[in-house]
């Protein structure tokens, strides 16, 4: 008798997590080894409030679903920030899910998220393990952060590098435009570590510098050090662009961002970001003109500029993720393992998830210059390829056409 | 004898200045009226500096560059914040400029930019007639706040109001995998007019409501009002997204920006944008998750989600403004006049700049709802047509191919 097999996403929305799930559903419907491909909405949630979507009657019922669900932003099946209890202390939840589990028939559990996510398939395959019960769970990893251990980068980064790449481009172009002294500070997404803000090295072209000084969070920031860059960089090019990560810190580990609140009219002290806090600087101790933009939550949504390599590797992850489970594996994460750079090929993997969960990939800092204000060529060689191709996005009325949501919204 | 023609850029930047400017270059060889077309760097003041470009050369020389340049953002030639005195008073800049247009045997000038720019063809043109020269001064509007009069609409509007509004459907779906309520704000560009604000609505599909509200300069914002309008949309919807034009104004006219300066702490005043001081507002007043986006700049240069129709418009206006040229027309602005909504058409026309000039165009009050918090279908019938059709965006390396511009940056 065949059984079935269930996905849910988890952590912050990516454009390329929809493509995982569709990889999912897809290598699944190709094993034939499952009946029905369940999703959990607003992930292990919907298995606690029996909000689950049979998706093998999607496939059959709305026409190129799987086609669509690929190139859709953000996740179709909704996130949580539900944190699983340790076993030993509670395990009524996890009592609850694998009851779930065998009223539902599920032979396999596939998750994707990020380093989180990765603790929860640790959890639930450690008490699966305990309790004797034969359900393998999977990890399947994405974050525009790109800082998870093993896998050489994970879904979702390379196309919001390649939108913030992209960006960096035209606000290169848009700053170019008057004949003055300038200092435009684009503050990028990262807490933790500077892929993405990394990855607006890629802007730079035959005419474009910009972004002409970048900073990881992987180097101490030094305010002074910071003034003599701008300095040097408006002598040099007249109208400067920087890429900043959210996340910099001070010599001490302090977030740039917390250490200068401002206070609003009620005397509320409010956190102002990371970039406004450079722009702050530079006003403070240089007469240019300065303005700070912050990318926000567009890098990563923008799935109408979304990188193929990204998608396509994602949508492997998807189905390799079945194909791991079909061989008898659990408590594993899927990898992508990085064959050669010319031409660009990958080859996908697994790993025991304890290697994941809960840790951080930093930038090596070999492959950030010695001032700490720029990226080497060993960067550039290692995130060039996860940008490359650019997927047909179909437009409907003039916007792009994605995958109705609508069950996401119980009460419109 | 064959003569030459003329052409510059002004004010802020839009993805479909430079296809005007094609449009100029393609017009003017296309008449073979003019010898050559002149390109002025950063405005006027190239012609005050010295810093003139051969544009027939660039066609000559570089391959697909009326293609390119129509598809690059920002502006070819660069900008200028330059104002001309009044002639009455200081001729010297005109004398200056006349006797250059005389050097370069220049029969005709052409103009692109915003309202401030109409002005200074309107004092050329004046200049010109007082003192008996024959140089046809011809504005061509561009700007994406879309306030010009006279004319229907102005090229960049239509790219600048598809990048939002496919942004904002990219945002809805990006808050809407949390099942919990939350305040999404997205301030958009517009100092006095809400046209760019109000293309939001055309984010909404049959699945995607977001925007739920809409806020634009037209109509006196009301904080009280305000807050009930928020706290009914999050029984509604739970995840709400506002679209709010930085320029809403309270009823006594003044900034809400403005209303709400934060100290630093350096006990410096800086002014917060709209969409802070809205976020400001809602966590004083009510209990509920939120976060406030400012598109920025972004929304001025995202050539690589451009509409095919601004594109084609701006490359029609600016073959126009030659044609309008040689008919012997000076000290107009060309218009494009809709004449038909199904299927959408216009023709070119022109109109006195004095019409244009120092003037803005708001959205018509009844294009607004009554309670000032969402825009109707005319608004929507209006939009609509403008931001259909993309165009094919080469890229090179996984980031777009736009055109050369390191002419602008005389340093690098």
């Amino acid at each position: 008798m065949m059984r079935n097999c269930l996905v849910a996403q988890s952590g912050g929305p990516t454009v390329a997590i929809n493509s995982s799930l569709a990889g999912v559903i897809q290598g699944a419907i190709d094993s034939k080894k499952f009946d029905k491909v369940y999703g959990s909405l607003n992930g292990v949630q919907g298995l606690l409030n029996g909000c689950l979507m049979d998706l093998t009657e999607k496939v059959e019922q709305v026409p190129m679903f799987i086609e669509l669900l690929k190139k859709s932003p953000s996740m179709y099946l909704g996130s949580c920030r539900y944190q699983l209890p340790d076993y030993t202390e509670d395990d009524a939840p996890y009592a609850y899910i694998f009851n779930k589990f065998e009223t539902y028939e599920i032979d396999a559990f596939f998750y994707i998220g990020g380093n989180d996510s990765m603790d929860t398939v640790d959890k639930l395959n450690t008490y699966a393990k305990a309790v004797g019960k034969d359900v393998k769970i999977v990890g399947i990893p994405k974050t525009i952060d790109n800082d998870l251990c093993i896998t050489d980068h994970t879904p979702g980064y390379g196309s919001a590098a390649k939108y913030v790449a992209s960006t960096l481009l035209e606000i290169g172009h848009d700053t170019s435009i008057y004949p003055i002294n300038s200092v435009t500070i684009v503050e990028i997404m990262g807490r933790d570590a500077g892929w993405l803000t990394g990855a607006s090295v890629l802007a730079r072209n035959k005419y474009n510098h910009a972004p002409h000084l970048i900073y990881l969070p992987e180097v101490a920031f030094d305010e002074a050090q910071f003034i003599e860059d701008v300095r040097e960089a408006i002598k040099k090019y007249n109208n400067v662009v920087i890429a900043v990560s959210e996340g910099i810190k001070n010599a001490e580990g302090k977030y740039i961002s917390a250490t200068s609140a401002v206070e609003d009219t009620f005397g509320h002290s409010q956190l102002s970001g990371t970039g406004k806090c450079l722009e702050y600087i530079i006003k403070q101790n240089l007469q240019v003109k300065v303005r700070s933009v912050e990318i926000n939550i567009l890098q990563r949504c923008a799935a109408h500029m979304s990188s193929i390599t990204d998608i396509g590797e994602a949508f492997r992850l998807g189905r390799h993720a079945v194909e791991t489970a079909l061989e008898g594996k659990s408590g594993v994460m899927v990898t992508a393992i990085r064959k050669a750079n010319e031409p660009y090929s990958v080859k996908m993997g697994d790993t025991d998830v304890k290697n994941v969960a809960g840790l951080v990939k930093h930038v090596p800092r070999e492959w950030i210059n010695e001032r700490g204000n720029d990226v080497t060529q060993d960067f550039v060689d290692y995130a060039y390829p996860l940008i490359l191709g650019e997927p047909v996005v179909k437009y409907e009325r003039g916007i792009p056409d994605y995958l109705d949501v609508s069950h996401l919204y119980p009460n419109n």
